[in-house]
């Protein structure tokens, strides 16, 4: 096999469909799924009417992916169902709804990379997105695909909704002090800077390369990010009694292609909060995770990136007159791996009862 | 003249020294200084034990720089006194107390681009950089050199505190919602990223080219930065009432050259503030000012750099169920021109009382 | 006058409307001009259908150009001959053909950036371009704007082409060698690569950031890209008795905004041929030109980012056995001034019979 | 085991020691050889006085590299032998000779990333590296590790050579071109360009992040790189009869971090050449390299950085009426793997006969 490595492959392989492959998470996963040990692609599905080789959209996977897959197909669920045991859905938002269903009946698992399943409640999906949820029936058997903090409903999982960038970051690092009370959950102010897969493949004016390169700007409608809902979700299943939680979230751009770094800013419930019991909360809540490092530094966005990790770091400033220390996490991590296509692998792994790092690390 | 422009130098002409041009300040100077109209640099002093020749250390400057005043020359207060009425100081910190008082003493005006004379209270400085203020004497009479909130102070002046990037970019930023008294004094929260020229031009590991390409990550002591100080100096200035004003300050290094881009997160003092109230105190403070962009969208660093503008604009973000709204504001700069040598040549202007742009747009 | 600098205009200032001003090249006109001390822009003439406002297209143009004119206006020939005294069209190619002719009957001088009036031959430009050439009245008037090597023609003329980014770095680096008679005309080879800026501002998939960030490579039809004709041309001027001259010209796409690098290798006439020849070729030529400075060192285009200047270097590699030595020479511009907008401006100033460098030093 | 990945090790696993591993070179091998499926880094030796843990020197690594190896220990070949089969020396060229003796008589295999054993010829060797060789003993062991080109000589060598990142993409490109004996070997332009890991990893002024960012140019003796003769030799080697070539070679260095990109320039023997012809013979001799792609466009540094591929496309230009087609072929690595560490571990898994893209694909 000119194309394949050297590693036989197991006797348990698991088969990956991938949907709507010629997008930036599309990439990613083909990668990841084409080195995996334990599991193989399977199926490109694209939605386009004239259907491309993957090794056109992105020549970087020639001599990587199998040829014998690499034409794309039609988004057809009984094929898919032959060919794979999961489908990755990698569609823009909405377009989910098209396929979720018929996937699922067609008796495969399906872990969706857009933010149609992440929102719980429907009226706040549609008060996000701007229009209704496409799919109510399935949405309650959605599981939200971030392991370390709600791992034991992924083994088994029919329908895995997988976090978006942002939130993945902001959640790892702000769980451990919900869940230790230490901050107060009324004041969280999360600043991010991300790269520009993050805003997808489609090229636009400002994100030309002369128009972006060397610069640097927050964007959206200031406080309205999408994510934010998501993250208000997600803090507020760790920390209920202080629910809904409604941080203020405040995108930047980066003049790079990947990467996310936010710094988040929170205020002690108690003024006497050491740092010792910061670092507590980080090491209870992740001391044996693997896909967490702990930094004594603040995090680089440049040591996360083609990895899976998120790297964490947590400082405490003391109060200088004004009568309250404030504490500031850092998290970085690759927004197309841990905030994307490695967390859906991840997933998989962890669906399919497997090491949950395999092909990860 | 081959290096020379085709502008015939006005009858008046402010004669200007450059005290440690091999920095990026240096340059930045001699580039403004040589397409002046009305000034022109005419004394290269090097504190280095073999004098270079300017176009050495930048090849840039070949061809823009008098080929008669290239090769750099020792510092000699009254050699210098003799070729310039201005002397800008480009040194490190520190290092301005060896040359200030003879400088001044030879009949100069100088404006020194250091740390040394920007903290009023000798203590501050000593705590703030770790040895004791080197000329007392002096420091009085310094004039901190932010043209757009103490311009009262820089006719005439004999010494300017030429203010840091940072510094330049939040105090711009906080002053008119200070002055209007719209926000809360106790709770500044300045989020920054600066590009990497704010290190200065010493190479070192970190900042070598492949370990800082694609990088970003916070830096220095969390919550301890060197500039936070001088920030809650000149916002104390502004409110005094509010004094001694301790913003939280963390500063991070983005993967570019030049441009910093701070977001500013604050507290309105009254829940029902709204945003025209934000808006009309920037622009009661601003509306003439020639170097100050007021912005309906959020600054990008791309628009700044290589100019001396300070782009400004705010935000209302309502409150979402929390019991307080809060304020965002962003400022962008160069932080080699209106953070450094732009701001340094505006000040000249309005020592010797020109029209403060000249040269500067 | 808020936007304005603090020069005053001198009593002769010359008029300049821009037709096209919304590409990269109206972007370094406007700024060129704005601080230009002998001339200023009064007219922005757009062929869109909605007429933009410059300071939307360009956020960094605020506060630089004269909001009397950031509106943009129609192509009017008759109101644009009001207005100014010259026209720089910085409209695609073919588009040039639509409105120099009306323009030139309005009395105006016409600079035009596009490649429209660049080649002589009407048949020849038919076969570069793919279309007909549509002004063959005025072709003949058109005079080729490369000041250093085709200066006699300029004052006064009615009608510029000014030449594009990658013919000025080979024309000029090459020229001395063919008039000295250094090298074989037939065996030149330019090894070219440009910033992005030189693509145009027209966003495109292969040029969005994430897909163009820390990439480089060839692009075009290897061995036919369209600027190989014009500089034969310009070589075939230089050296008659070797017309026509066909430069082999591979062009690369740098991972940066602007600057062109040309690495040019060339086989001398004579095995004997000595540096001190090369060196002299170039120093004959060029030891008086304020625009171009001969290196020493291989040039960088970071040294000429942002100026007017082309630097030059050349370099005779021994022969290592197989008979012959080898001419290397490197030229490196500002593909967006000298290569384009900087170079209209000393074109103006020279047909304005005004010293060249004017507001470009 | 919170370090490793979901793989289990097969029964035969080759335990590496990297010697010098606090340099790029090292970096990658780590990384590779950790998710090599039959393979494990277990020794790491540093000839710093004080020894690092390579998490210190690449917080990348944390996660990855199994902590009980992650401190550095000292050269000491009998404890590397015990530790390991194979020593890989990412030593400063001529450190090698201290080592690869003692290591050789230790019973390990050794593969050498340094130039120390490139060259067989140890006159050369002294002319070009400027001191004489430190190891003629074993020199005439040495296997040049290109395995496209010299597979035969791998299974079971002693001390392999590790080529040059420079010699590998021209070498790939140009031997099958020479094999069919398509191009004129003494008329050989080879224009590269470089991303700047391939400079080391020590800070030095011109490679300062502000210095480098968004700047592009040739470096080095021009006509005088070290690599010229190893490409010489590799083409020699190919082409006895044209012994010996020297092809002319001039580097250059791009604003990013990985990657190589060759634009070579050559001359048909026969005026009549085809493009067909060209193709035949790039297809003869790599339709089944597993790590060549052969490309129907020009390669983009982009598509290999991050892989072990070597990227080539080939063009016939036309005689323009010169007398004269040229070929212009183009070859793209990722300098720091198959320019590399992805080659050495290539070479590894020849040595030790297994499939050569075990860990690398």
């Amino acid at each position: 096999m000119i194309w394949g490595g050297g590693v036989t492959l197991a006797p348990m392989s698991i088969r990956a469909a991938i949907v709507g492959p010629t997008g930036y998470t599309g990439l990613h996963l083909i990668e990841l799924l084409s080195r995996h040990p334990l599991a193989e692609p399977t199926y490109l599905a694209s939605h386009r009417d004239e259907l491309p080789d993957i090794r056109d959209e992105f020549p970087k996977l020639s001599g990587v992916v199998d040829p014998a897959i690499a034409p794309c197909r039609a988004i057809d669920p009984e094929a898919v169902a032959d060919a794979a045991d999961v489908a990755f859905l990698c569609l823009p938002h909405r377009a989910s709804f098209d396929y979720v269903p018929a996937l699922l009946d067609a008796g495969l698992r399906v872990i969706d990379l857009s933010a149609d399943y992440r929102l719980r409640d429907p009226a706040l999906y549609q008060a996000t997105y701007g229009h209704p949820h496409g799919d109510t029936q399935n949405l309650p058997d959605a599981v939200y695909g971030l392991p370390e903090l709600f791992r034991t409903q992924l083994p088994g999982a029919i329908l895995v909704a997988n976090p978006g960038c942002y939130p993945t970051a902001a959640a790892l690092a702000i769980a451990p002090l919900l869940a230790a009370r230490l901050i107060d959950p009324t004041d969280i102010i999360i600043n991010a800077a991300s790269g520009v897969t993050g805003a997808g493949r489609k090229a636009t004016q400002h994100l030309h390369f002369p128009e972006h390169s060397n610069a640097f700007m927050a964007y959206g409608q200031i406080g309205g990010h999408r994510h934010a809902p998501e993250i208000g979700q997600t803090l507020s299943r760790i920390d209920a009694a202080a629910s809904p939680i409604h941080p203020l979230f405040i995108p930047h751009l980066l003049p790079v292609e990947r990467g996310i770094l936010e710094t988040i800013y929170m205020t002690p419930i108690d003024a006497d909060l050491s740092l010792d019991e910061l670092w507590e909360s980080y090491e209870d809540m992740y001391a044996h995770e693997p896909m967490i490092r702990l930094r004594k530094q603040p995090p680089n966005i440049k040591h996360v990136v083609g990895t899976n990790f998120c790297d964490l770091s947590i400082y405490l400033v003391p109060d200088q007159g004004t009568g309250h220390p404030k504490v500031v996490a850092f998290a970085a991590i690759d927004n197309t791996l841990k905030g994307a296509s490695g967390q859906a692998v991840q997933c998989m792994n962890a669906v399919f009862e497997i090491d949950e790092t395999t092909g990860l690390i």
